[in-house]
C-alpha cells in the first residue's frame, strides 16, 4: 500500500481503537465488545507489518463455543444418564458422517432448508452438514435394507440460525436420538418412547414436567370437521403450533386474518384445540358428534386410547397429557407426537455483569426439552422401491439441558470436578523427583488414577495446592524417613489428617479411600 | 427436455446399466460398482418421472462412513481403554466446535492446507472444518490466557486425501488427542507421553510394537554438520521421513538427485540416520566429534538422555528406540518426536469377494498408530503479544485401531453383543401382552436392561431367536401358571435351564446371574 493509504488505515484503527475503549468504559455486552475488538484486530492485520503479526481474530464461529472442562464434566454425566437409559431399553447405536450428500437432505426440511450448511464445491461431490439426525438415520436404514432396529445416536447437528445463546440455543449443537424401526403392533414403541421421555427427565432431576401428546392425524380430521380447505391444513397446524407462545386470540387472528379462515371456522378449531386430558379426553372425542365422522380422526383416537392404556401400565400418566393445541413443526411426522416442556423458567443469574449483559430477559423460559413422533414415510422416501419401515422416535434437546445444569452447578456450594484423580504423589524434600515418579509409575500400573508435578523440588504448599484447587482427595508424601522405613505417608486433603502407610498397603489403602 | 433429449438419456441409461451389469459379471470391486450405479441412479433422476422418483444416489459423502451397531461396540471399548488411560493420568477433556474460522487453519499445516475442508460462504464469515485437533487447542488456550493444563480430546477431524479405505484410512476420522501445556522442568511431561501410548498399545493388545524417539534439534544439528545447507533443512527432513517406506538408497537418490546435495554431504546423513538405541546412543553422540560441536544437537542430545532416564523410572524402554532417522512431517514441532509402529501386518480377509477386492495387497501393513511430539511456538502464533505455552502431545490415530480390531472380532468366534439387554420378558400364551409390559415396567424401575416385543402374541420361539441373535442371556417367561404362583420362570438362554422365581426375588436373580 502507498503511504497514504497507511495513514488512512491507521487513522481508521485510532478511531477504532476509541470506540473499543469506550464500550470497555461502558461496560458494554461481551459480545459487542469482542465483535468490535474483532474489527480493530483486522484493521492492525491489513496494517502488516510488526504491528499486524498477531492480529488473528481469536474466537470461535458465531453462533458456536468451545466446552470447558468443567462444561465438559456436565456434559459427561447428562450423557451417562440418557445413555444408561438407551440402554436399560435394549438400544444399539450407530454413528453417520458429519456430513451428508446435499440431495440426501433435499426435501425434507420444508422452509428450513435455508438453515443448512452448506460445504464448498471443490471438484467433488456436493456436501451439507447434517441438520438432524432422524434423516442420516433414514438414509442408513434405507442404504443398509435395515428394517428393524431400535437405535440411538448422540451426535452434533448444524442450523445455521440466529439463536440466542443465552437460552442455550446454538448453531452447533448435540442432539441426543431414540429411535425403534420396524413393522409392529400398535402404540407399544411409541408408549416406550414417552417412558424414555419421562425416566431421563426425572432422573436429570430438572424438576417438573410435562409431556404433551397429540396426534398427526386427529390434527387432520379435526381442521377438516372445522371446515378447513384440505389446503390449508398444513399453514394453519404451524399457526396452532404457536399456541405455546402467543394467546389465542392472537392464534385466531392470524388464521383469520392472514390465512384466511371465517370467523366462524377459526371459532370451532378454538373450541378443539383448548381441550386437555387423557385416556377419558380420546373416549369423549370417539363419541364427538363432528369428529367421529372423520376417518382419520377416528383412527387417531382409538390409537390415543390404547397409548394411553400402555402408559398408565408404564406408571407414567402423571405427566403425560393429551393436548389438542400440540402441532409440531416438521412434514415428516405421520402419527402420535409428543413434546416435553419444564414446568420451571431459570432466572437469569446475577452474580457477575458478564452474563447479566447475556441475557435479555428477567427469566429465561426453558421450554421444550424433548420432542418428536411417528414417521412411516420418511425411510420409504430413500428406498428405491418405495418400500416403507415404519419408525417412531425421540429427540432429547440436551443444550438446553446442559444451560440449567451449569446454572444449577453455579449456584451450588459444591465444586465440579473435572479431573478424577486419586492421588497426587509428592514430596516435602528436595531431589525426590526419581522417587516420585517411581512410585506414581508403580501406582498407574496398578489402575490408580495419580498425578505427580513436573517440576524436580516442587514446595509442598505449591502440592498440596493443587490438591485443593482441582480437588485431588490423598497425598501421597515421600521423604527420606519413610523412604527409609518403607512407608508412604498418606494425607486425607480436606481433613488434613497424615497417617503412614506400608509401601505394600498403599494401593489398597487408596482404593478403600477412594471408592 | 424435448423429445430428442430423452431420446438421448435414455440411451445413455442403456449404455450405463450394461456398464453395471458388466462389472457385476465380473466380480469388480464393491467401491468401483457403487460409483457406477450412482452414475446410473443420475440419470435416471435427470429422466424425471416415475423412472427417477426415488432415484436417490443413497451412499455416504466419499471418503467417509456409517458406523454399524458391532463397530460401534467395538469402538466404545477401544474408546474406554483410551479415556481411562487419559484419566488415570489426571487429564481434563474440552471440546471445541467442528469448524474454525478459516484464518485460525491458514499457515499451520504447510502444504497440506490445500487437504482442508472449507464451507460454502454464506454471507457470513469464512469456516474451515478441522484438520487436527492440536490446532484447535492452542487456539483455546491463547483465547482463554491458559498456560497450564493437561487435556485430553476425542473427536473427528476431517482431510480431503485420497485415503486407501481397506487400509483405515478415511476422510473423517477419530483423534485421540492428550497434551500437556506448560512450562515445566525437561522431559517428564514429555516422558508421561510415552508411557501414555505404551499403556494404551499394551492394554489394546494389538501385538508387539515399537515407538521411536528423536528431537527436531538433533535432526537439525544433524543436518547442519553433514553440511546441508540452512535453507535446504526442511526438504531434506521430509526426504528423511521417506525412510520408513524406501530403502536408504533411494532415499540418498533424492537428496543428490532431486535436492542438490553432493554425494558426501549424503554419505554423512546416512551414517547418522541408519542410527538407532537408547540412552546409550545419546551419550555417544554426546562425545561426537562433529556433533557435539553444534550447539541445538547437544541440547537435544542431553534433553534425550534426560529422556530416557525417566523411561527407565516409567519401565517402558524396552520398546522405545532413539532412531535418528525419525523425521515427523509437521511444522509446529521443536524438540522430542515420537511416533508408534505395530510390529504386526494384518492378513487381508479373504473371507468374503468384497472384502477381496478392496484389498489391493496381500497384507496391509497398519504401520504408524500414534505420534506426537514437543510444539513449544504453536500457542504464541495465536497470542496477541506472542506468549509462549510450551506444549507436548500425543495423537492415536485410533482408524487403524478400529480396522484391527473389526477383523480380528471378525476372525474370532465370539460374537460381538451391540446391546447390554440383561433379560427379555416373554411369554408362551396369548393375550398376556399388558403382563410383560408391566413386568417390562417393573424391572426398568430397578435400573434391570429390559426388552419385550412389540407384538400382542409373539410366538415363543421368535421371542427365544431375538435373545439368541442378540446375545441376551436370559428370558423372564410369564403364563397363567406363573401368575396364579406369584413366579417367573426364569430361563438361561445358552443352558436352556429353567426355575421359577418369586416375582419378590427376581430382580436379584438376574443381577446375580448378570454380573
Amino acid at each position: 500500500g502507498t503511504m497514504a493509504d497507511k495513514a488512512q488505515l491507521q487513522e481508521a484503527i485510532k478511531t477504532q481503537g476509541e470506540v473499543v475503549r469506550k464500550l470497555k468504559s461502558e461496560k458494554a455486552s461481551k459480545e459487542k465488545i469482542d465483535e468490535e475488538v474483532a474489527k480493530l484486530l483486522q484493521l492492525k492485520a491489513q496494517l502488516g507489518g510488526d504491528e499486524g503479526k498477531h492480529a488473528f481474530v481469536l474466537k470461535t464461529a458465531k453462533g458456536t463455543r468451545d466446552y470447558n472442562p468443567k462444561q465438559m464434566a456436565i456434559r459427561e454425566k447428562v450423557f451417562n444418564i440418557i445413555i444408561s437409559c438407551f440402554k436399560r431399553h435394549g438400544a444399539e447405536t450407530i454413528d453417520t458422517p458429519v456430513f451428508e450428500l446435499k440431495e440426501t437432505l433435499t426435501g425434507k426440511y420444508g422452509e428450513d432448508s435455508k438453515l443448512i450448511y452448506d460445504l464448498k464445491d471443490q471438484g467433488g461431490e456436493l456436501l451439507s452438514l447434517r441438520y438432524d439426525l432422524t434423516v442420516p438415520f433414514a438414509r442408513y436404514l434405507a442404504m443398509n435394507k435395515i428394517t428393524n432396529i431400535k437405535r440411538y445416536h448422540i451426535a452434533k447437528v448444524y442450523r445455521r440460525d440466529n439463536p440466542a445463546m443465552t437460552r442455550g440455543r446454538y448453531r452447533e449443537f448435540y442432539q441426543c436420538d431414540f429411535d425403534i424401526a420396524g413393522q409392529y403392533d400398535a402404540m407399544i414403541a411409541d408408549a416406550e418412547c414417552l417412558k424414555i421421555v419421562y425416566e431421563i427427565l426425572n432422573e436429570l432431576d430438572l424438576g417438573d414436567f410435562r409431556i404433551k401428546v397429540n396426534d398427526r392425524r386427529i390434527l387432520d380430521g379435526m381442521f377438516a370437521v372445522c371446515g378447513v380447505p384440505d389446503e390449508k391444513f398444513r399453514t394453519i397446524c404451524s399457526t396452532v403450533d404457536k399456541l405455546d407462545k402467543m394467546a389465542w386470540e392472537d392464534v385466531k387472528k392470524e388464521m383469520v386474518n392472514e390465512k384466511g379462515l371465517s370467523e366462524d371456522v377459526g371459532d370451532r378449531i378454538g373450541e378443539y384445540v383448548s381441550m386437555q386430558g387423557g385416556q377419558d379426553l380420546a373416549e369423549r372425542l370417539l363419541q364427538d358428534r363432528k369428529l367421529s365422522q372423520n376417518k382419520q380422526a377416528c383412527a387417531g383416537l382409538t390409537d390415543m386410547k390404547l397409548l394411553f392404556s400402555y402408559l398408565e401400565l408404564f406408571q407414567v400418566t402423571d405427566k403425560v397429557v393429551f393436548d389438542l393445541s400440540l402441532a409440531r413443526g416438521l412434514d415428516y411426522y405421520t402419527g402420535v407426537i409428543y413434546e416435553a416442556i419444564l414446568s420451571q423458567t431459570i432466572p437469569a443469574l446475577v452474580s457477575t455483569p458478564a452474563e447479566q449483559n447475556g441475557a435479555d430477559e428477567a427469566g429465561v423460559n426453558v421450554g421444550s426439552v424433548a420432542g418428536g413422533g411417528r414417521y412411516d414415510g420418511l425411510v420409504g422416501m430413500f428406498d428405491p422401491k418405495g418400500r416403507k419401515v415404519p419408525c417412531v422416535g425421540v429427540s432429547i434437546g440436551i443444550e438446553r439441558i446442559f444451560s440449567i445444569m451449569e446454572q444449577k452447578a453455579e449456584a451450588s456450594s459444591e465444586k465440579v470436578r473435572t479431573t478424577e484423580t486419586q492421588v497426587l504423589v509428592a514430596s516435602a524434600q528436595k531431589n525426590l523427583l526419581e522417587e516420585r515418579l517411581k512410585l506414581t509409575n508403580a501406582l498407574w500400573n496398578e489402575g490408580i488414577k495419580a498425578e505427580v508435578l513436573y517440576k524436580k523440588n516442587p514446595k509442598l504448599l505449591s502440592q498440596l495446592q493443587h490438591c485443593e484447587e482441582t480437588g485431588i482427595p490423598l497425598v501421597a508424601i515421600l521423604g527420606e524417613q519413610e523412604l527409609k522405613d518403607g512407608v508412604v505417608k498418606l494425607r486425607n486433603v480436606v481433613s488434613r489428617e497424615e497417617v503412614d502407610v506400608p509401601r505394600a498397603d498403599l494401593v489398597d489403602e487408596i482404593k478403600k479411600r477412594t471408592l
